[in-house]
């Protein structure tokens, strides 16, 4: 541990918002530009961005996907085609009017998102079965014209993925709507070591133009909801809007049904707000894009060079600080960076064979013989993975509260932040009466229930339901 | 080879523009969409993009430098800064001027290039020598208002990736304009099989607010060149007009030396133009996203699962064509697709022992034992990729000319496209006189020379020159 928390952060406890801008900007994430509610993501924050693309591109290739590039403008024309999703999308988006020095004949929308980019296309290029299932990538830049912005949670371009799949029959695209959230379900618990909920989106809440939308939802350290990713199950109401159609075996023209899914750099801020501490970041193992940080202290360069050797023998990516600052200015940096794994070779210690080991997440410092700096690290980066996944889970169940009536849900939401399991009769009126009461939003469905009432109205209850507040 | 010429390709001794445009649809490497101007990159067009991507960023990466992600907006008053560069790109920007319902305080341009986001980052983040150099990569899509368009060659979106460093001294930025440059050329000729000639623009071809630019320059089947990269030396005059300065070892205030160097999606309409034929696309091996064809005639299947299985084992990208298409139908897409190696694996000739293997490059059918199949692959894919380097290379050396007058210079120009290698004076007006002519205009400087005259006005030459027909 570095003697003193970190100066430029904010603690969590006193200022959750401050601490988050506090530690994205103090561990080289992102910066500021004179481009309003754009972010740049920095080296680092980036490299965060890069381990992420890689994991889930192999995913999606593994799943059979193949990636695509469509356009990044749309004509008002086609935007206008599906008539819920201009509803949705017109209010944030920006508008391209001129091209050189000359109005445009039609003006334009920056891509909000390319369901409709991909419907033209899908149109021209499905003739027959043969041709189904369809199954698109695109990684790609998306602009929504947001009013309030925060680094990774909220920002008028975002960086994402948007999956867009064309199937011959419901039941199919149905199973790929839930295949892919559990694709996303994966890269979160099993990488980024966030637990997760995932469910149905109310009608209230769901993707505009969709049949039904999947959400899959993080809590951060605070008990505010994250939406992590969604994943959109459309029926064939764009097919039908775009006039798309296959043969089938028996030679008969049917409209297919279609898909679409997407994660963003907002994952990085659940990283963030679910890991970080008042040290700075914390960055669980399998996503961090430096696993072990090497602080030599004094004289000792060849042991350095002989565990930088075996590390990349290992495959384990590592830096070394060389500059000129003192060793506690080097703890501080390497635990504001949050790489799992700290270093310390010390010429002194190294006269008794030691190196001391250091477990960002716990900052416990573990003092090994040199002969088993290796053997330590790669038996502690798992460990650390599972620990961090675990304490968060721990952490995210204690702030899970059940309420069976209205009483016990406003009590909750005034006593403490987090997510109420509760049970509600599917109409909005009730939705939209707990939001102006208390802030709390839908998060998701987790079922279908046949008793109980509904916590609002009494009423009998249709679903069992999470409600949080929200970033 | 299949029985006839593709019936979906132009030949391209016929009409080598339609040619190219029907291979890029027959290939299945781009559509079209209502959005005019912008290409659609289809799955297979794309695959050819993220090889290119994977083999360059892992090289960028070797030299040091890292990723970044900037806005894609730049506000008008940023934009303006470098007096040059805005009357450089003014003519041919996207103006976004509304956001949602509103329009904007400051109307703003999709990037064209991104000198200026990254001139303001670097002014905030350079204070010391220590800092220095900054190494960074973007990849990104650009927007830039064409006219006229063609797939990969000129559209009003690019993808490409930009480099922008930034160095405390003249000699260490020009050295790094210039390994990138060499970079460049690795690529293109090991990878992509192409022969490239490299050297600096002339001040009239140059980058809009750079000191020196370097161009990689290849020319296509029909003798006609293609830009495919730059590499651009700023000298300080973009951190001079964006303020930027850092203090050296003697704690004395500097000013940064800069440079940015790009490549697009355009170098895939290199490798069409240069490699392809009336059969469709011809890739090297180095750059297809699959390296081998299977195609199954008959009851086969026990083989196929052999063969797929060891190249499983030695990492060879592959396709079977399991489709209810003809043998010879599928010859002819795999010809199209242009995969370097076709295996034929028939039921008769299985039989007697027998796949015929058969190249794309030469459409030369081998008949080889079974037991022979994967050490024929293993043996053909660098013979194929040196032989494509060699042939292109030979084609492209007959269509070098070189003039000493105007008169010889006029003459080529009338009998064949190809570059003409020359003596300039180093003036605009010859160069201005040159392209009137003939629509040739400058290519690259190779060196300076102390003899020789103009070859337009006369006067003694300061530089051996290549001019050339341009797309």
């Amino acid at each position: 541990m570095s003697e003193k928390k970190n100066e430029k952060i904010t603690s969590r406890e006193v200022d959750f918002a401050k601490w988050y801008t506090d530690v994205c900007k103090a561990a080289d994430l992102v910066d500021y530009s004179s481009v309003k509610g754009s972010m740049i993501i920095r080296p680092y924050g980036y490299a965060i961005w890069e381990r992420i693309v890689a994991i889930l591109d192999q995913k999606f290739k593994e799943t059979g996907h193949v990636n695509v590039q469509m356009p990044m403008f749309i004509p008002e024309s086609l935007f206008n085609i599906e008539k819920e999703h201009v509803e949705g999308f017109a209010p944030e988006v920006a508008w391209v009017t001129q091209g050189g020095k000359e109005p445009l004949e039609e003006k334009m929308i920056v891509r909000p998102t390319s369901e409709v980019l991909f419907c033209e296309h899908f149109k021209k290029i499905i003739k027959s079965y043969r041709d189904l299932p369809l199954l698109y990538n695109q990684w790609c830049t998306i602009v929504r014209w947001e009013k309030e912005t925060r680094p990774f949670l909220r920002s008028r371009e975002i960086l994402w993925q948007e999956g867009h799949t064309m199937h011959a029959t419901e039941e199919e695209a149905k199973e790929e709507t839930l295949r892919m959230l559990g694709v996303y379900q994966d890269l979160q618990e099993n990488y980024l070591a966030l637990p997760v909920i995932t469910g149905k989106k109310t009608e209230k809440e769901k993707f505009a133009g969709a049949e039904a939308s999947y959400t899959i939802e993080a809590m951060m350290w605070d008990g505010i909801a994250l939406q992590n990713g969604t994943s959109h199950y459309f029926g064939n109401g764009f097919a039908k809007a775009f006039g798309i159609q296959f043969l089938n075996k028996n030679n008969e023209l049917e409209t297919p049904y279609q898909t679409s899914w997407g994660v963003t750099t907002r994952m990085i801020g659940s990283i963030i707000m679910v890991h970080g501490d008042d040290y700075g970041l914390v960055l669980p193992p399998n996503i961090a894009p430096t696993k072990v940080a090497i602080i030599p202290i004094g004289k000792v360069d060849e042991v350095v060079s002989e565990i930088v050797c075996d590390l990349k023998a290992k495959d384990i990516t590592y830096m070394v600080d060389n500059s000129e600052k003192s060793p506690g200015f080097k703890f501080a940096e390497a635990e504001v960076k949050g790489y799992p794994i700290r270093l310390e070779v010390g010429e002194r210690d190294l006269k008794e064979g030691i190196i001391t080991v250091v477990r960002r997440d716990t900052l416990e410092k573990i003092k090994v013989k040199k002969e088993e700096v290796i053997s330590t690290v790669l038996e502690l980066l798992p460990k650390i993975q599972k620990d961090m996944f675990d304490r968060a889970k721990e952490r995210r169940d204690q702030m899970i509260y059940e309420a069976s009536t209205y009483e016990e849900f406003l009590d909750h939401t005034k006593k403490h932040n987090g997510f109420i399991k509760t049970r509600w009769c599917g109409k909005e009126t009730c939705e939209d009466k707990i939001k102006e009461d208390t802030t709390y939003k839908s998060r998701c469905i987790i079922r279908e229930v046949e008793d109980g009432k509904c916590v609002c109205c009494g009423a009998r209850a249709k679903y069992e339901i999470y409600f949080g507040k929200q970033y």
